[in-house]
């Protein structure tokens, strides 16, 4: 039933864990969030998805560089994309933590795709990843 | 001198704040980070520029609306635009603190700039405002 009592508003509707990873995967930036001296961060972020994870290249003794510790800080992965010419839109969040990639075979296999990295430098060395607790996204529908 | 070694490297180049403002001003969505239960929180946030601050709507007794609150949450809002086809992009970081608007013709001077506001519904009543303390900026640049 349609409301004529006013204009159509766009809802939001729930995606599945599989389709959120899709949407992440055709996305090449998103902003990972986490904390800092009690301070909340967020910070732009050019990302793979690998085997089901978002990975991404960090400088050896940059803020993200606390990945080392053995156990790694709990970490959000934001990833959204918006058009503003019919407001259709997805936003994607993956919650977990950050652990380095420390195997070497690992971290060569991500090097070879790394052509997707932007900004690179060399000191940009460490591959992290998110390891995720939980996938979530939602859509914003325009009834037709 | 250019470096012919191997392929020109894009650098990134520091914005200053009124830069920052009128690139975010020029974007309708961001990412506001914040802490709740000691863990990082990114939420897509549909903003404007008004005086300088970043504004937007959210719903009352949601996880922001701890706004209410007299010393308002610590928050960071960050907007961001990259172009895939040539990797060119910015992003700006506005730290600061959220506080209500509470003041009734501050809120209805907002409420007839929300046309902008995409995915709205009856209880998103409160504007809340994030009262920078500082915004920085960079953008990626390629040597031509």
């Amino acid at each position: 039933m349609s409301d004529d009592t006013g204009p159509v508003r766009p809802t939001l509707e729930e995606l599945d864990a599989t389709t959120c990873l899709e949407l992440v995967a055709s996305t090449p930036v998103g902003r990972l969030g986490f904390i800092q001296d009690n301070a909340p961060v967020v910070l732009p972020v050019n990302h793979l998805v690998d085997d089901g994870d978002v990975v991404f290249r960090t400088a050896v003794g940059s803020k993200l560089d606390v990945a080392q510790r053995e156990s790694g800080p709990r970490v959000v992965y934001e990833v959204d994309s918006y058009d503003p010419a019919d407001h259709s839109g997805w936003s994607v969040l993956v919650k977990g933590h950050l652990e380095p990639v420390l195997n070497r075979v690992e971290a060569a296999r991500l090097d070879r795709r790394r052509h997707r990295v932007w900004v690179d430098d060399p000191e940009r060395q460490r591959w992290v990843r998110v390891r995720a607790t939980e996938i979530t996204g939602r859509r914003i529908v325009t009834p037709g």
